[in-house]
């Protein structure tokens, strides 16, 4: 495992939990080497000359602009695959004759647990029986798993920006008012859940309601008024623009 | 029960699930009056003058500006609330003496069932024993009651609008994006559940993630270049620029 962050960690510790050996684990952080090394009985490394010639596969668990970085630096014979939404699978080409990508779509947070069994797992390969053997670890994890090009990743890493950092961030603007006037944030739960649920139950358009949707625009030029910042007063007319406009 | 769009009509269903008895359902539209009266059964009427004097709480669910209306054509001796997140409780004080609001901070959609276990109801009174009539209705339904003023109500639904509203037009920008690659939308439903779970339990501060949180300005670049069109441009530079300027 080259990356001990985010994704590099959970998917370590859920590897060693169905039973995969994790020979090694690469951090230049040597103390997050150390750490996950520990959680999933491997051996830690910082320095990448040190790194088993032996192993089946190479997980690159790292950044975008790390997985360049490596991708000059090393040299493998085994299977190689990166875990990024964004990179071509062409962006390791130099490292190995045989690489892949083994993408989880989730957002991974240390604090949280991950529920591996429905979380998509998008899987592309450089050749028919690595992707062959690519699905079968992930099948070993979950029952989600698609084969996607690098084309169609970047697409759909785009859309889970808008389902996960943008509605992420709009919880925080919206915990900033509740804040404000000491009204426990707790009490949108429910709604933030259903808001999920309902999207992908009857679809997003057909989900929508609220004053934008409704046309009252006296509701909405209060609403407007209300907001203190000036860039939050632009997303909020941005997006009420947005659902007026938008037909089925 | 006044009203019979989607608020009007989960509410009326659950309270005459719990026993309550549904006098009467107005509505302007004789269809809709009488299609929730039959599950209810209640008498339709479309004429506010056929309104029974004897009911113990009439539930004003109609939209705010006709909550207006309204206040100037009734005048009833029971106790009279509105449902709404922005509506004064003084919009209704030409109405009765013994006014009040139920707030279900829910989205209503005829498509999907409530959970009104874990609902939160938002009341109001302008009498204490009045709030504790309503208090013990809606305990009835949830087990998540809380007292709000006005002006708290009105800030309450702002944040929901963000949480809801907005975030529901993300979830449709996203839709568009793997529509048109033919990427089942589906495959990001466990990411927005987990967006909105891991944000009530870390905190949206703590739990944000993504190239805009890691300064990735390549991928930002990159992503803003892939998208067609100028307004949802402008929504993924601002907010990306609102989850980079966030400090905790």
């Amino acid at each position: 495992m080259i990356g001990s962050g985010n994704v590099g960690t959970h998917l370590a510790k859920v590897l060693f939990e169905k039973g995969y050996e994790i020979v090694q684990v690469f951090s230049r952080d040597k103390g997050k080497a150390a750490l996950l090394a520990n959680q999933v009985n491997a051996e830690a490394i910082t320095d990448l000359n040190l790194l088993r010639r032996s192993a089946d596969l190479y997980i690159l668990a790292v950044k975008d602009d790390a997985i360049l970085e490596l991708s000059t630096k090393l040299k493998l014979s085994g299977i190689v695959v990166h875990t990024s939404g964004t990179a071509s699978m062409e962006s390791i080409a130099a490292i190995s004759d045989k690489i892949g990508v083994f993408y989880p779509l989730q957002t991974f947070s240390r604090e949280r647990n991950i529920e591996w069994y429905s979380l998509p797992i998008c899987l592309e390969a450089n050749k028919e029986d690595i992707l062959q053997s690519l699905e079968h670890l992930a099948k070993n994890l979950s029952n989600c798993v698609v084969s996607l090009s690098s084309e169609d990743r970047r697409w759909l890493h785009l859309a889970a920006v808008f389902v996960n950092n943008f509605a992420n961030h709009l919880l925080l603007e919206a915990k900033t008012i509740t804040d404000s006037r000491n009204i426990p944030f707790e009490i949108l739960r429910a709604l933030a859940v259903e808001t999920a649920l309902k999207a992908f139950s009857i679809g997003p358009f057909e989900a929508q309601t609220g004053p934008a949707k409704r046309g009252d625009s006296q509701t909405l030029q209060k609403q407007l008024n209300m907001l203190p910042d000036e860039n939050i007063k632009i997303v909020y007319r941005l997006l009420s623009e947005a659902i007026q406009k938008q037909k089925s």
